[in-house]
């Protein structure tokens, strides 16, 4: 067939398509799925979502103190005086710190680290912020470190440098429990999870 | 726990993760992990989106002659000069015209009815483009008509709706095939589509 037949219907949904599709977890299908939503959606719905995009690059930053992404710098979480500030829960991404204020079971604070520590990548301990977490214990001691990196192997390392790091042994250090999740069914719990939920179970009685 | 202790990360954040959640298919939790990702990404970029989602709202528009989603209005492919006008196909949908100019393999044209016939939805024919449509047939006496709308039972009706209308005789009219999937299986296909499959089998010698 020759190609003068064949006619792109339009370069700004092409255009749509192709932004959307470099969204993380949007395949080819999803990303014209949306495209098509969007052009019906009423205007003022997407003028919405196009200036909530735009201000959260223009308006949102770092803590200078935990670096989570914020608006307010320092955030409102090492601002708020009810916050625990002896308690420190170390977290690799700010969606992670959202994920446990979520759970509204945590009053303590936060540091992200921006990051895991992974060779293969080229990430070193330099690339996160630790020497800035290193600091902030050195100055303000708190009681309690909870160490909340992910469970896998970057995750594992990034603690294992962190608690390497930590010289002062009156301060208490521990680690989200590694088990089966609620819900979660014993047969279809990977064999890693299982040995460690054997490992660190907990007696009744 | 006193909600003094609670606080929101950043109310900037909850705002997009809201927009996001918003679009067909987005979960709350891809909602969150879309809005850190926008975050994370590079101004550039997320502004490019923003303004690619601005232009689809305020530059698109339907093609008068086929109701196609367009930037022009005739669209590309009513004015061009080497698709076939005496052939039409109708879809219920821009994005359905999409999906079959991306097969490159068709060379008519379109016509898009907005919908399909759905009374449970309070959709009659006068919602869609009907009336056009057979104004259209009426003026341009087309050869062929393929019609394209989905096999559902609102796609059913909505074609035998238009098949009623259409009074000239000497226009063919075809409907897409309906059958068993490439890479499909024999023994995951539904009743329907099988026993269609049989009905519609095709001789080989």
């Amino acid at each position: 067939m020759s190609s003068n037949n064949q006619v792109s219907i339009s370069s700004i949904i092409t255009e749509l398509i192709g932004h959307l599709g470099q969204l993380p977890g949007i395949g080819p299908k999803t990303a014209e799925r949306l495209a098509f939503h969007i052009i019906k959606a009423p205007e003022s719905k997407i003028i919405e979502l196009s200036k909530s995009l735009e201000k959260s690059k223009q308006m949102l930053t770092f803590c200078k103190i935990c670096f989570i992404v914020t608006e307010n710098d320092p955030c409102s979480i090492c601002t708020n005086e009810y916050r625990d500030k002896s308690v420190l829960c170390i977290v690799h991404d700010s969606i992670d710190a959202y994920a446990i204020e979520n759970t509204n079971s945590y009053t303590g604070t936060y540091h992200i680290l921006n990051g895991s520590i992974s060779p293969i990548n080229g990430i070193g301990p330099q690339e996160l912020t630790i020497s800035n977490l290193i600091e902030r214990i050195n100055k303000s001691t708190p009681k309690e470190i909870i160490i909340a990196t992910n469970p896998t192997i970057e995750g594992d390392a990034t603690s294992t440098y962190i608690i390497n790091q930590i010289t002062n042994n009156e301060i208490k250090i521990s680690r989200l429990a590694i088990g089966i999740p609620i819900g979660g069914d014993l047969d279809y719990t990977d064999n890693k999870t299982l040995t460690q939920a054997f490992n660190s179970r907990q007696s009744i009685r």
